[in-house]
């Protein structure tokens, strides 16, 4: 399909707001306020947006994708939220604005992440079923539950704040990456691929897509980082960027996004906006997706 | 049935250790460890029980219950590793033991939380649907994530520490015991019905018994640690029981437990063990269900 990316992504972007808003509908509650703070004040979306552009692509309908897209931003705010925490990242800000924990304290944050996690289920439990596939849709929660649990994205994070500064096998910190960060990714192109119950194939090519993003997506951010710390003096911490050094780095960002993008050549997967994702990424890029 | 309560519970439990020590192999990470060590370290395994008992009592297949059973007891211990973590409730011990972030620090046991709550909903996206009646599972699976959401047993905990010490609404009180603990013991009596299919005027009666027994079971509690904190001299927390005085609150734990008895009676759920469940939390008897 003829798409310009931009537009498309940016119409999309409005409709997760409403969508995300209307699952977060005001209420005299506290913790409610915290959980829409957090999540109503901003981010890029990315992983809603990715399944989004791959059920798509694939023909899915918007209303039966938007419950799924919406339930894994959840999920990725509560992660945030409780990363923020003193007991984790000690992070003062998030997007520019005081975390959840330097605006509600860290009782309610703590409590505002566990809603967001059981929100994130509560709305997949309710979401209609991909052409009335149940097993399909019970095996994509069942994915979705796996990426970020315990031996997914919560392995990430304590491993990330577990090094040993001394530490410096690469692999180990592309372990790190592929749990705390490209998993979540990986499933939400995944999901949106099966939602729309596109073949075989082309799930197994948009795997390999995901996962080599998503590990662009941390490098990226690792990349940042390193500037970050240097202006802002902040304590090194360890990660794929510092390990390997800038430039190469930079070299093994290059070939993850050349990677992912030979997936989709290789499966005909011919998606303007896919491909979008990946060059918003190239190094010297702002990352805009 | 003609069953001896006991026996059936002390063989149900050991049914339950084994499948949740199962969904929790060991695995050499530390926050599959602080997880195993909060929930197979012991427990009443209350709720877990009384879904099976529920369950069992109408008919259903332990196999069908078992898998909705030990989620509900991971979002159980999830709560109580979160709660008991110093920005909540701050309590060093649980059940005779350290508590999770005694044993393991802080920023583990807040990610064992988060990974025994995405297990319980890893666990239920792959139970069986009952009957393969998959509209029934996704209504009980929304169902549990409501009652342990922010607008249930996530806002019971935030009543409960937020309370203002000169406050002493009864009412309030009683909304904050219904959010905290009821809701998730009366979804566990009423899974269990669903699970089996049972008539509606069978599950609406089984919702009254497990709000009632749910309330008592937390003033029970309450009356519990008005001794306590006497013995200990811990600092005061308002709680139902102490706002009522010891009495009153006494003569109301009596006047529940007769409701959720009459809730059986009326619908004629002739169930020993559900009537077990309500004998063990009369004044002055162990609670040991």
């Amino acid at each position: 399909m003829a798409v310009d990316p931009e537009k498309y992504l940016e119409r999309q972007r409005s409709r997760l707001e409403q969508a995300l808003a209307s699952y977060l509908q005001p209420e005299d509650s506290p913790v409610l306020a915290a959980m829409r703070y957090s999540v109503l004040g901003g981010g890029k979306r990315f992983r809603p947006l990715l399944l989004l552009a791959s059920g798509q692509h694939f023909g899915a309908a918007e209303d039966l994708l938007l419950p799924y897209a919406c339930a894994l931003e959840l999920i990725h705010n509560y992660s945030l939220i409780h990363d923020d925490l003193p007991i984790l990242d000690n992070d003062d800000f998030r997007r520019g604005q005081p975390s959840c924990h330097k605006q509600f304290g860290e009782a309610l944050a703590l409590l505002a992440g566990d809603g967001l996690l059981t929100l994130a289920f509560e709305i997949l439990a309710a979401a209609p079923a991909p052409g009335n596939d149940h097993q399909l849709k019970d095996r994509i929660m069942a994915e979705i539950a796996r990426a970020a649990g315990a031996r997914g994205m919560i392995a990430g994070q304590w491993l990330d704040i577990s090094f040993n500064p001394d530490h410096r096998d690469p692999a180990a910190f592309e372990e790190t990456a592929f749990k705390k960060t490209a998993g979540l990714i990986r499933v939400a192109v995944v999901s949106g691929a099966w939602l729309a119950a596109a073949p075989a194939e082309a799930v197994a090519a948009l795997e390999g897509y995901g996962r080599y993003l998503g590990l662009a997506f941390q490098l990226r951010d690792d990349l940042q980082d390193l500037d970050q710390d240097r202006l802002t003096g902040k304590a090194f911490r360890p990660n794929l960027a510092a390990v390997l050094g800038r430039e190469a780095a930079s070299k093994l960002l290059s070939t993850w996004l050349d990677l992912a993008l030979q997936e989709l050549r290789q499966a005909d997967i011919d998606s303007e906006v896919l491909r979008f994702f990946v060059n918003e990424l190239q190094p010297g890029r702002e990352n805009q997706p």
